[in-house]
């Protein structure tokens, strides 16, 4: 690459994925069953040890540049290999050269830092793992020599606890809510040894026989590596109460914690006339951002792991909150990670598909087409991967060693599986389009004509005409008659189905009660999607009250993994057969978000980035609602009851949809009737605009 | 697995080929440019991090184990995950269970390490890398606790200076021969810096500013890391000379050294009449003995890495020396490496099929048939690797990104060239046999067939009637009109050519000056083994008295990388366009190894593991000679002059062949004629054999 001239800040640069592979790496091993190790149970993949940079420079004179790295490094001029500096100044001769340099690092990614005036290191070098691949380099916001990439670390905050008393002549903690972080033993003296018992719930920390989480460490082990008299503990754990045993011997002044976390905007808002949604509102903003980390993860005490189906929802939920693009990309990267593609995405068949539509969605709600460029051939290698199980009919079935999971339900998931086509066919359209963006039609062509064929066999084969939704499985060439909810959600939320094949699938398999219940979360993500799709956000509101209310009302800080009314006390917490199994603070706890952010405030991308898009807001019962919902740098904010809707955006052009019962004014914009009580008005940024209207009253 | 009754010492287990490729990725930064890192450029391949080991037992009662691991471990029982031990004892309870082992390291290779009355960790476990696989793990010598895997390094002994004077005013030491380790300073003491300039000749030594290896510290530095008043030097490096630069206030006691080495049998012998090749022998085993190491590398001094073209001449001269399998196993483990292959061993076309040939002979010497089942997966996958770059015709051809090396001449290797396809039929024999060993017949015949095909293919397009060889290569459609010797060497020696087309090879070729001469010791290796194949060892033996007694005569106490009788003084130092750039100890600078053991002595396999044997010795020109070459854990003896051999061995049958001028008489066994003056005795193990003969003189 040429030089050009050079303005940028030179940056840490490393082979492309490996900062996030490698930090995946560190995060899978951190789950903890009780105080054993639990790693993710699926290969972990490693950065490469030994990778090559080069960078082809025309200076008018000699210039001197910094150099460090992350490992041991060698760098040589114009392919001279035999004359090498690991020196960390070196002057470069004036005129038009290549440099070259060699970083090897067998425990951290290996990386490059190179200062001068005019040479820096950035991402017009590049970047080979010897593998006939000159790339272009990962890089983020590690900009100065000493802030090395393998020193990433979460911010942390001191906190104190809310409440202290004695239980059975044990000191208990309680820190107000679900948090996640270190412990502190301030002034701990004595001799003896101190055992730790974290509870999510009360209920867990007064059990040490039974809580998921506990710390045991001497009072000498603790001085050793206590630091102005204070010890805090090596691992993060998520809690809100512990209870701590000590030996008599051991005294302490106070116990405090570090909180980690992710510095994360809050973009958006939502307050309405209904304060038990207003409270569920934000503490799914809360339950999101204690697993918003180094990657998008499940859940804060358990698993810990970056699971991609996971992973997908809490994507759509950032979009709708922080729209913290960092943590998305490195959850997608690190999802990837390195070939050869063996296993599915942890395992599981679903969740391979489900960064395919990942992906996509990122490039929607960013509209940063650059990132799906640099890691387009993985996409490719992955689809190649996930093609070769589609069966004689050229449906995509599980092998042997592959989960084909679906949802967490009384599923027999055997042979080809409506859902996983759907998902396919979605995964197709999204490399259809990035093959388009990158103006290779061919391979455009390629994965949409696949694409169609896939949807037409699946809707032929599974569309069950008489129960008006598509069946779940087919074995041996034979559909099965078990009708679910999860394919033709999935069908509708992609546009796959007909006006008629909608409703139907909206009143005979939706909510029809006969079609077997979704009961976690997880699945209800999408099936409250589907809801509001349909213009049921009455019901969604509703059901949002009921189910993540009553969480609340049992006194959850942070919404669960799973809620079943029906249970009693702290059978709540049980869990894979465990008393405290459960996670008390499970992203896909935090749909609310998304609901809202979506289908009631109403606001989505019609184009990458969200140059347009729609605001369609959706009171849903509610007498008024204000909010705001990000959209990339930019937000729109909007206030709305039953007479007036105020809308204001600061980037792009949006369209405001709504429905009004006479005709509607406004006076900063044309009003447009876009068929029956229907009308839209245009929102340019930086305008401040107010629709008098009158709300339609639903049948 | 079923517990059986254990007799076996515990021993560390971890995923196979881990060891070895985690060994290999630290030997492969090893290589210095002066003190500057010069890693390999292919890729370094990388042990997993996360593998879980299982064992199924049945005890009558209930059993201490002490668990140790490299990395961190947690235990649990009949697949209850959540139930984990990370302590070091835990008692078994009595019955059936499974017990499974998480082992996470991200440095290290993974490794257990079991130790009970009746469980104990060994070959009978199994072990995943969480993809679908459950393998038997790799172990070796490690067996205790202590002992890790992660620990392993080679042997060490103190050597002193054979020579110490002043040059210019700086301590020169000469170490008496070529040698490799650790530099050691005893009483060093003032302040200031040292720098030692190392030469595998006392030129290099004496020429700061261009030998190729030194090592720079201050005496602050070293006064830190000395132990017991001694420094030794971090870094172990090849020279026979060291010439010492020191400030005026640094002072020491004496210098010597570590030589690092592994201990190795010397299990041949070879004396004769001719004094000069029986130093040529010795020193050809130090030669190879020097680059027996962790793995077999090139050259100690440069490049300090594992070739395989170079590796799989090193095995055969070890089978002829040392016979050690360990390093053999290391090798080829290690080459292989792990997936996705995407570039061939060392970036050569031909050095992939060297690995199979390599494996080929390893099965053939040793007769361990479970190191091939161990392996054949990883064999299969670079077969299907390699012969995706068939070309229409059949035959193989270099990528873009391949290098087709065949032998550093003035070759053009464009399109398929004539030796790579000799060597991908060899290589399909190779998995052929292996298959079939499998009881795989399927693949057995699918390999041949392949073999057969190319093979012909190969005759009928690069054989040249009229001039007697294999044309080199074929562009295009088109054979070009080139002659070399290398395809027809090849095949040859893999026996694909009719006796008329080995007499026109031998007359049109090999002795043909008009063809362009073999000048690396690289592929006279194998164009020396040809001429023995077709009994011209005396040309042979000349050529080593010759060749290798030309290096001797310049003073060489090991045998270079390349030696050109033209060159005049320090010149011969030279290569890569560097004065001291040539290796002064190059594995394949050993042959003579070869020659003498395979082609005078002449024992070979005549089935796999020596179970059966030929003995076909020739006196080459030599009045007489006696030596002894291994056979697996046994050894032949032989002992032979004009008018009699004198042969015993330890295991084994072994079919003695030779020429009479007169029937020959053997009192120990019946002698039988196989034609003209050709005889044969067979030779029991535990027997002295003595025949009397009259050697053929050759017209």
């Amino acid at each position: 690459m040429e030089q050009s001239v050079q303005k940028r800040a030179a940056t840490w640069i490393w082979y492309p994925g490996d900062f996030e592979i490698r930090l995946l790496e560190k995060i899978s091993v951190k789950r903890r069953a009780r105080d054993v190790m639990y790693p993710t149970t699926w290969r972990i993949d490693r950065q490469y040890s030994n990778i090559k940079f080069r960078y082809t420079y025309d200076l008018p004179q000699e210039e001197q540049i910094a150099i460090a790295a992350e490992g041991v490094f060698s760098l040589y001029l114009d392919g001279r290999d035999n004359n090498r500096s690991g020196d960390s100044t070196i002057t470069l001769p004036a005129g038009r050269h290549e440099i070259i340099v060699s970083v090897f690092n067998d425990v951290e990614a290996p990386a490059l830092f190179i200062d001068g005036v005019n040479i820096r290191s950035d991402s017009a070098w590049e970047v080979t793992s010897y593998q006939n691949d000159w790339l272009t380099p990962g890089s983020w916001t590690f900009d100065s020599a000493d802030n090395r990439p393998s020193q990433f670390r979460l911010a942390v905050t001191p906190q104190e606890p809310a409440l202290q008393e004695v239980r059975d002549g044990h000191i208990l903690l309680d820190f107000g809510r679900e948090t996640f972080g270190f412990l502190r033993f301030h002034g701990l003296a004595g001799s003896g040894d101190v055992t730790v018992f974290y509870g999510e719930s009360l209920a867990e920390a007064l059990s040490p026989d039974d809580c998921m989480l506990l710390d045991r460490f001497s009072v000498a082990k603790a001085a050793e590596r206590a630091e102005a008299d204070i010890y805090t503990l090596d691992e993060g754990k998520a809690f809100r109460y512990v209870w701590i045993h000590a030996d008599p011997g051991v005294r302490w002044e106070h116990v405090s914690m570090l909180y980690e976390y992710v510095p994360l905007d809050y973009r958006s808002s939502f307050q309405c006339s209904d304060p038990k949604l207003n409270e569920i509102y934000e503490m799914s903003l809360y339950t999101l951002h204690l697993n918003t980390r180094e990657f998008f993860i499940d859940g804060i005490k358990r698993d810990r792991w970056v699971w991609s189906g996971d992973a997908y929802q809490s994507f759509l939920m950032n979009y709708y909150s922080f729209f913290d693009l960092d943590v998305t990309r490195r959850t997608l990267v690190a999802l990837r990670g390195k070939d050869p593609l063996t296993m599915h995405f942890n395992t599981i068949l679903d969740y391979s598909f489900y960064w395919f539509i990942s992906l996509y969605d990122y490039y929607l709600y960013s509209g940063d087409f650059a990132f799906i460029r640099q890691y387009y051939d993985r996409a490719v290698s992955l689809m190649e991967f996930c093609l070769k199980q589609r069966n004689s009919e050229g449906l995509v079935e599980g092998r042997p060693q592959d989960w084909v999971f679906v949802d967490w339900a009384d599923l027999t998931n055997t042979g080809a599986v409506s859902t996983e086509q759907i998902l396919l066919v979605r995964s197709l359209e999204a490399m259809s389009l990035f093959a388009s963006l990158l103006d290779d039609e061919k391979a455009a062509a390629s994965y949409k004509k696949l694409a169609e064929e896939i949807k037409a066999t699946t809707m032929g084969l599974f569309w069950d005409e008489e129960r008006g939704g598509l069946l779940h499985h087919r074995v041996d060439g034979e559909t099965k008659p078990m009708l679910t909810k999860h394919a033709s959600m999935f069908a509708m939320t992609f546009g796959y189905l007909s006006q008629e094949q909608r409703e139907s699938v909206i009143h005979n398999v939706m909510l029809n009660p006969d079609v077997p219940r979704i009961r976690t979360p997880y699945m209800r993500f999408h099936e409250l999607a589907v809801l509001c799709e349909s213009g049921e956000h009455d019901y969604v509101r509703r059901e949002m009250l009921s189910y993540w209310g009553g969480m609340i009302e049992l006194g959850a800080t942070s919404f669960w993994e799973e809620y079943d009314p029906s249970l009693a006390d702290d059978a709540h917490y049980g869990m894979y057969g465990m008393p405290f199994g459960k996670s008390l603070c499970h992203a896909w706890g935090a749909s609310p978000i998304y609901l809202i952010g979506k289908y009631f405030l109403g606001v989505t991308p019609a184009a990458p980035g969200y140059e347009l898009y729609r605001i369609t807001p959706n009171l849903g019962g509610l007498t008024h609602m204000n909010g705001t919902v990000p959209i990339g740098e930019g937000q729109v904010t909007l206030e709305m009851d039953s007479s007036s809707i105020r809308v204001e955006s600061t980037s792009g052009t949006g369209i405001l949809t709504f429905t009004s019962e006479e005709p509607p004014a406004c006076s900063e914009g044309e009003v447009r009737n876009i068929g029956g009580s229907s009308y839209e008005v245009t929102i340019e940024a930086g305008k401040k605009y107010r629709v008098d209207y009158r709300a339609v009253l639903r049948g």
